[in-house]
């Protein structure tokens, strides 16, 4: 899927015929873009279906709204909802293919496959290697899939961020837990920095930003004095510059934030190929 | 069409190279997409404007919209709009064919069209049936479109709702009034339920929801009380649960709902076709 | 492009895997739509990214913004921004080609172009024509655009309008500048309208609509007082129908306004295809 992005010619017939109607119940462009650009870079067709949705304002159940899209002929539905296990309700009552795009604070499986993609590209493996992920664990699908990945994949994983962002029972997953950067990230491979989610009013659980940016935001000094030699940086985007990274980290040398958009174009489209059913000569 | 819309890639080049404007000026995700899945299946290419097409928040008259529109290239435009006639006032001023997806509380021609195609997919035939529309009468274009063409098709019409939703000047149309659900549906092949439309402020033209759902909602003791063996249920969608019709009866056997939308596509993929000119070897 | 627009199949395979993200940060439907039929028209994909872009709601910059879209593999980015100077700020920062599609006050070129093709295909040439411009000049992108690239062709440009719109130092541009309409128009080939911009509040810069109107309106008593015979009129659009034009002169013989939409999809084609480095047979 890389290959055929980096083509002259950025298009393939594989999707050719299927409809794909991207259902999204939450605001977001980046992740909705991605997927748009993966469906036509494979040539689907898609819809579009906002959170404003006139049959959902008019009172019709998600249920309704994911049969009639069915109703509509459409292969495959992508849907960011804002409540956990919505993909996975609409997945046992309806026959076309569903992609989770991100369901509450639960899971965000195409963002963690991509990381694990870009993690893999440039360490050359993912198991052994110490991924640190920073902030706001308790609020983000996208820690919550990433972790799974990882764990799974063999990765040693330590989770670090205030602790009202970091209870107890994250240690189930087969993680560390540490609520200091500096411990946090000594021996690690990857730093991956979670957005502060202003806008899911993340802030109610920590003092200040201020507070928040002496002790977790990751700057040059820190990473010089506290980070190994090597050090890679993440961030799912978009970055609060200032608040999880400072402009020098975000934009350095070990920055892969934009390898993590490029291949989130490519893991998309392979997703979405494999459950199309399509066999590609 | 519909052969078309149940092949593995529902895809033909039929309007290749044709441009479709939607020109949404009320709010509709349901009609709207169901263009656009009609005109991507047959390859136009589409512009959707929407109610907030800045163009006409700046002032800008209908005409001018739609002049402009046309000298974009602009081969055929499907409109929507709150106002009675806007789709034939543009019709007799613009050369572009234009395309009625509901105009006021006045027609919806595609919406009745989908309909008799669902009925006479059911039934072999539409002349000689009896078909009870229910609901809001006097606030739906579906009623007035679907019984124009029931009429035209032959088809016996009773038309039901609460005296308000229901004046007497629709015995115009050749059809049977009554008041009364038992009346209505006595002697039915179909009952087709209108949307309380709640965002219209229906809910003014009658006491209550409650007292709305005493007399008019079907549910399953009413349709085995009332109805006839074999009785068939239609709903243009989206369904108020509970309000029109229970779950049981929405979601049984009897039910041609989600067909309606399935025929939406086919239904608007033949009009665009007969419209554009163009010849299919 | 303009033969490939009057084709039956509009549609030509020149920018087929090309990617084009239209970047609308002002509201837009005009300029918008003319570039996505300029991009369908030549095959490319397209992604709009609305004001409400949810990245920039969560307080991504600009320039984040633009290299994320570019690490989609998006080849060419159309933006329109409220900003003076943000389509040539990230032209030095991105390697994707950046076309302006109007930024603040300052600039529309891609307008001054499509108004450019409109008087030379009407006239055989530019050079030595007399050009009034004729409204609100400091608010105007279009003015100035549509200035400089007069005054490159050689034509020579009037600018009216009340004084606190058309301050002296627009003389620089090589202009002659009027207050009187008659004295503006009586010896001009072409008078183009601008359009009062009331959404900006242009109106807080004269005393009233009214007098507005009887000073700079064109009506036909004007024009046939105090224009040449053959006078051409032309309009950015949309139309304050009896503000900047009354309806008559707006719809008679001597409007090319319709004229400049179609060649707006034209010129929109051949800047996507001159800076897409494609080549055509």
């Amino acid at each position: 899927m890389k290959f055929i992005l980096e083509r002259p010619v950025k298009k393939v017939p594989t999707l050719r015929g299927i409809t794909v109607a991207n259902l999204f119940f939450e605001p977001s462009t980046r992740t909705l873009n991605s997927f748009i650009v993966a469906e036509r870079t494979l040539s689907a067709d898609t819809i579009n279906i906002s959170k404003s949705f006139s049959s959902v304002a008019k009172g019709e159940t998600l249920l309704d709204t994911a049969r009639n899209i069915e109703a509509m002929m459409v292969n495959m539905v992508v849907i960011r909802h804002s409540v956990t296990g919505a993909p996975h309700y609409l997945a046992r009552r309806i026959n076309s293919s569903i992609i989770n795009a991100g369901d509450g604070a639960h899971e965000h499986p195409t963002q963690a496959l991509l990381d694990l993609l870009t993690i893999r590209e440039k360490f050359g493996r993912i198991k052994g290697l110490n991924v640190s992920i920073i902030g706001d664990i308790i609020h983000s699908r996208v820690a919550r899939s990433l972790t799974l990945g990882l764990r799974k994949m063999g990765a040693n994983v330590v989770l670090c961020g205030p602790p009202p962002m970091l209870p107890e029972w994250f240690l189930q997953y087969g993680v560390q837990i540490t609520h200091r950067l500096p411990e946090a990230i000594k021996d690690s491979d990857i730093i991956y920095t979670l957005r502060i989610q202003r806008e899911r009013e993340a802030e109610s659980f920590i003092p200040s930003i201020r507070e928040y940016r002496k002790f977790y935001t990751i700057n040059f000094g820190k990473l010089k004095k506290y980070a190994k030699e090597g050090i890679i940086i993440m961030h799912p985007g978009p970055v609060n510059r200032g608040v999880e990274l400072t402009p020098d980290v975000a934009d350095g040398p070990w920055s892969l934030i934009l390898n993590q958009v490029t291949n989130g174009i490519a893991i998309r489209m392979a997703i979405l190929y494999l459950l199309s059913g399509r066999k590609e000569e």
